[in-house]
């Protein structure tokens, strides 16, 4: 027994094992090593990976208490039948173990504490060294956000020009920093060796996911994208699963990782839908908890009904489709992507802060969940939703006052409640027990609601946009005109009272 | 020669010819009148009509400064054969002939003004009474509107519960006046005589139409829709003919009117397509000046293709679908319901002032018109909309603003203009003269668009709502960053200097 381990871990927190063996020949493809972790009557495999300088590691996440075994197996002698076992210990208070998909729609912990997603995005926040880095974890300690929209790659496009401190593989020779107005990589000059990984690439960025987790944020980990000058984009399928069972085994055990196969799937030609199947059943495959999966769209949608997507991860404007998507696919619905605010010239990232505030809502109240991000010119070219660092719009706080009011909604989440109103506004809910509609940029001056009769609510008048929430004075019951503040951005919520 | 008429008459005014006759029996079926108007080559034949008290007349519209000579034909005695002249002058300032399709996608009067459609609705202000009516002109006096869509029959609805002061028909027999949810109207009791019209009721409704070509504003008549208690909604094909051909009679020779076949004619599913398929053809058959015809959806569109359809009378809140319409069917395109400013619960009706005024300029971007309504609630029911009146609307300076700038614009009208630039903001202009974009709730703080090589433009910055236009202090050139105040609502003009 040489392991070096640590003999207590907590529940869904991270048991380590490391090994040191050969670093001869080429580690990654040579040597495999795995280990059997068993409970009771349960054993879960998982895969370890090598980590540099003759240093292999396993990674498993207890899903349970109590005393955990293990066994490795491996083609290395010195890493070979090793045995050793752990306790797992209550869960510390901040921890919900991973996010899973509940009630069809929705999310929830392991523990069963509810998600209310309020997502945004830097899709390269991991690449702009350590000071913006920081700065950046420093915005999220303060901003309403539970999940980071993050690129494992890194980025070249409008305002991500500068090249990146790490690359995930060895680097063979430099090509072009230019823009070249389409992704393929490798005629750019740049040459890499598939055959290894760069595990300082790879240290940086999971110690940027433990980063997150310790905020409480979800890290929604974008395994490919098209915006590409260097290749990977480009890598041959035998390197892309080589490169999702590493990533995988590398980073399953933290539990606060989702894979989202590709931003804008449909803008890497060099994929086909074939590959994108392929690679999700790698995932599938390959990770011991299952972690939530899905593959994000810039036009055309991929197939979300298919068994390996958790939820539909969504590029989409109008968040009054949300309830179609629901009925469709019978999956939650994320819109990672409604536009961003701010001020750039691409229209996909100029809203104003009323408009981004706005899609929250709407999307909320159709059934889903929406996703924020921040691109403001900046003489540096930091744009949040690309490196990080500051946030420049006015919707934060808006979308902090959101995500305590879904937090003090039904557990279950919020799904569509028919039948209160003959067209619009759609009303999502808990049927006899909670009502919100939101009427956007539709200001009645009144309604009158079909509410179950008997029903007894009472009225909350929110105003999105100034943040408050105003009591209605007379209790809520069906067929009686309620009177209404005949301004945009309010919300009317309804909770039964007898 | 018994003729009583008017010896000269501008061109697009009204020639009429009283006749004395019998009236004996029941005129509008038994007897017919026509009259053939002949100018050197050319003679076009138009129905009469009989007004009651045995007069019956013909209206005819000269289209050409000059002689027309007439002569009447009839079965009856009295009326057949009556000849005659008169001249037709020079119009006076204000008289631009009807307005027609001008460039595929527009509009212009017959004198080849362009005419730019900006739309309001008062669905039944003609049978509110006089001293409504009159307020109703007073406030379109002072209002931007060129287009007014009004129902022919009564209406039925939502805030439109009070009886009208004429029935089209000779009453039989007075039936409920309550709503019962439904537009069966033959079942609430009321019944008319559907083979004699009532002339006090339109030679009620044929003044106002009057009053608003006074005031420069085209009549969009709506002649038949499903907001009915009375039955109109619901009588024979005969009966509707029969109507139809009577109301052409008696209107076409207003050169401000338009015909609308039915408002939400897929509400009224006791019409077939082939009965509104006749129902044009009625229409296009009897009017000899072929103005305008459309119909106008509430959910599914009409095959605007078919060739009686004149341009597209759209029901429809996303305006960014305009262009594809006029692709489908190369048609101008008036969203002439893109939902209405207000505050009633119906959300057709409460949109924000800035919505109202954002979806004009939308629709204008996209390449058509759009529609104005006013629905605020009102302790009488006398909303904009239905009954006309006042505004309370914020929208119609701005609408006014509007439309300015379009006068000022190609007078050929505004159609898209790709390849300024990669996808949004679409522009719309006349190629190498006249460019306009509006960004909406996007707010660019930086454009660089990709002109003609060459080419400079002025360019122009509109504050749509505060209706304000800042000039640039620079040229504006192709491949240059154009600095922008980065704030909602803006448009950009762009002329060509040089």
């Amino acid at each position: 027994m040489t392991s070096i381990s640590n003999a207590e871990v907590e529940q869904w927190g991270i048991f380590e094992l490391a090994l040191e063996g050969s670093s001869e020949g080429n580690p990654f493809l040579d040597n495999q090593l795995t280990a059997r972790f068993s409970q009771k009557h349960r054993s879960i495999e998982v895969d370890g990976f090598y980590d540099g300088d003759g240093i292999y590691r396993v990674r498993f996440m207890p899903d349970s208490t109590g005393t955990w075994h293990y066994t490795t197996a491996s083609n290395l002698e010195s890493l070979n039948g090793k045995e050793g076992s752990f306790e797992s210990t209550r869960p510390s208070a901040d921890n919900h173990g991973p996010v899973q998909v509940a009630n069809t729609y929705h999310f929830a912990y392991a523990d069963g504490k509810p998600y209310k997603q309020i997502g945004t995005t830097c899709y390269v926040w991991t690449h702009q060294g350590d000071a913006l880095e920081e700065q950046t974890l420093e915005t999220l300690r303060n901003a309403p956000f539970n999940k980071m929209r993050m690129c494992v790659f890194p980025k070249h496009y409008s305002f991500n020009e500068n090249e990146p401190e790490y690359y995930p593989y060895p680097l063979l020779s430099k090509g072009s920093s230019k823009w070249g107005g389409s992704w393929e990589g490798e005629k750019k000059g740049w040459s890499f060796d598939y055959s290894r990984f760069e595990p300082a690439f790879f240290q940086h960025f999971e110690q940027r996911v433990a980063d997150l987790q310790k905020l409480g944020i979800e890290a929604d980990l974008i395994l490919l994208h098209p915006y590409d000058r260097w290749g990977f984009a480009f890598m041959s399928a035998e390197d892309d699963d080589r490169y999702l069972r590493y990533i995988v085994a590398r980073l399953a055990a933290y539990r606060n990782v989702w894979w989202s196969m590709a931003n804008e799937y449909d803008l890497m030609p060099q994929k086909s839908i074939a590959d994108w199947d392929r690679m999700f059943k790698v995932v599938q495959e390959s990770d011991p908890y299952q972690h939530l999966r899905s593959i994000h769209n810039c036009r055309g949608f991929y197939d979300h009904s298919k068994p390996w997507v958790t939820h539909q991860s969504i590029q989409h404007s109008s968040l009054d489709q949300v309830r179609r998507w629901r009925e469709e696919y019978k999956k939650p619905v994320v819109v990672d992507e409604c536009c961003y605010e701010g001020n750039i010239p691409q229209f996909w990232g100029n809203i104003t802060g009323p408009e981004m505030v706005h899609r929250f809502w709407e999307g909320t109240t159709f059934g889903g969940y929406v996703g924020h991000g921040d691109t403001f010119k900046d003489p540096n070219d930091i744009l949040w939703w690309a490196k990080g660092g500051t946030l420049r719009g006015e919707s934060a706080p808006r979308l902090a006052f959101l995500g305590k009011i879904l937090e003090e909604g039904p557990a279950e989440g919020l799904d569509p409640q028919d039948g209160l109103i003959r067209s619009k506004p759609p009303f999502v809910g808990k049927a006899h027990e909670y009502y919100l509609s939101y009427f956007g940029r539709n200001r009645p001056a009144w309604l009158n609601l079909n509410l179950p009769e008997g029903e007894k609510y009472q009225g909350e008048v929110v105003d999105t946009w100034e943040m408050t929430v105003t009591p209605l004075a007379e209790p809520v019951v069906g067929g009686q005109d309620i009177e209404l503040p005949g301004k945009p951005y309010q919300a009317l919520i309804l909770r039964r009272i007898n």
